[in-house]
């Protein structure tokens, strides 16, 4: 299978270089930024382009690892190109499939769920797959090619991808936020963000021995009303952080009544 | 250093069995709970009873890791035998120091940074251990103690503890309820909670290249607004988890214009 990847990206670069290594064939490498575009070739042994007229005609999938708003916009080009009967996947938890529908015959996706940094090496193998496509016999062969780059392999409907993908907004995007304002109220007191990394990593050590539900922890769960008061108080001086608080202690309440 | 422990609970029950392996005398154990007191006392060769007038006298550090409110009346109790001359601790991270004031001349807090749960061994040698004392020689006396525990031994006072607890709250109990979220959203489409673990994992893993200010992503730091709308439609039939969301993005997209 002849692969065309479309984008450089975070995405791009780490889809790119798990296929080499698992023997994949990806012949031609597209980035608008020229330098992106050579970068990744060399690095998976690839040709590379910056311009989506020179996109080769002669692949069997071409993978759109490119921001959402762009997905469109490039696969009407590759439709103008004729490209229209070729498998073309996009790599996006957000965008559904049917945004191919009316330009392409043979269409689907390709979702690596995962945060991907250019820094970072992720361990692929672990990663799920979350795939689909329009036609039977495509679905299947991009089930075959994930199965070769992840243990973890899902044919996932576009309504399920959406619910995935907010998930991960909460459990990623949120998550994050959350250690940053961790990060903000140590920092104000001198205190080493370090200091709470034990306690981050157990807090998602713990979810191998039970739901989150079970794992709760916290005043908020015991009701302790004195302690929440001085945190509130506390808080005081971040509106905001006060108020997520606020939120986020009577969510987790209402779930003890439940 | 012969230490009394009061309290079996998960804290006490980690604590003790990390002093027994590091060659440290626990020789009594206290819980209420007269089997929990049993249990631990076999586990780690100590004495135990569930009466506090059975407490011995001859302790020279007295280790209260009990609930919060439970933490003043069994000092009361303590100074009523005549042991307001002993070295005596809790282990809280919301409880400040002064809760002794009153009614025992020496006194400190012994407080591990860590959520501990029955089940799990917890890796002690990595947590910090925050600890303090009216009198410089039994703070002293504590980090020595501390420091055959842990390699990460801080003296940090009751208003940078209560800091501590507070962000402590954000990045554990509310980060539990974020993945409660993400899996409660999951659940009700049929799709497994496992298919977020390598993304969660990688959330944390990534607080090693940078701050979590540095590592944001995802649609309220891009401003990608039609995500946004996309998901806060979604989460319609979840009013708390919509407004959480809201909440939460609007807060990151604070920081994105800072």
């Amino acid at each position: 299978m002849k692969i065309i990847l479309i984008g450089a990206g975070n995405v791009g670069w780490h889809l790119g270089c798990r296929l080499r290594d698992c023997g994949e064939k990806v012949v031609q490498v597209f980035s608008r930024n020229l330098l992106k575009a050579k970068e990744l070739g060399a690095e998976i042994q690839a040709a590379s382009t910056h311009r989506l007229d020179d996109i080769s005609p002669d692949g069997d999938l071409y993978i759109l690892a490119v921001q959402d708003d762009a997905i469109r916009e490039v696969a009407e080009k590759l439709a103008s190109k004729g490209l229209n009967k070729k498998l073309i996947v996009h790599t996006s938890g957000a965008t559904p499939m049917t945004v191919f529908a009316d330009v392409l015959e043979r269409y689907g996706v390709f979702y690596p769920l995962q945060t991907f940094s250019k820094k970072r090496q992720p361990d692929f193998s672990g990663i799920p797959i979350c795939l689909d496509a329009r036609l039977e016999q495509d679905r299947e062969d991009l089930a075959v090619l994930a199965k070769k780059i992840s243990r973890e392999v899902y044919q996932v409907s576009d309504e399920q991808r959406a619910v995935l993908h907010v998930a991960a907004v909460f459990v990623n995007n949120f998550t994050n936020h959350l250690f940053n304002i961790g990060h903000e109220i140590l920092e104000k007191e001198g205190l080493p963000f370090d200091l709470l990394l034990p306690l981050i990593r157990e807090t998602v050590g713990k979810l191998e021995d039970g739901t989150p539900a079970e794992m709760q922890t916290g005043p908020a769960v015991r009701a302790d009303g004195s302690t929440i008061q001085r945190h509130l108080h506390f808080l005081e001086q971040y509106p905001d952080y006060q108020e997520i608080y606020r939120l986020l202690t009577e969510s987790i309440g209402q779930g003890r009544s439940k």
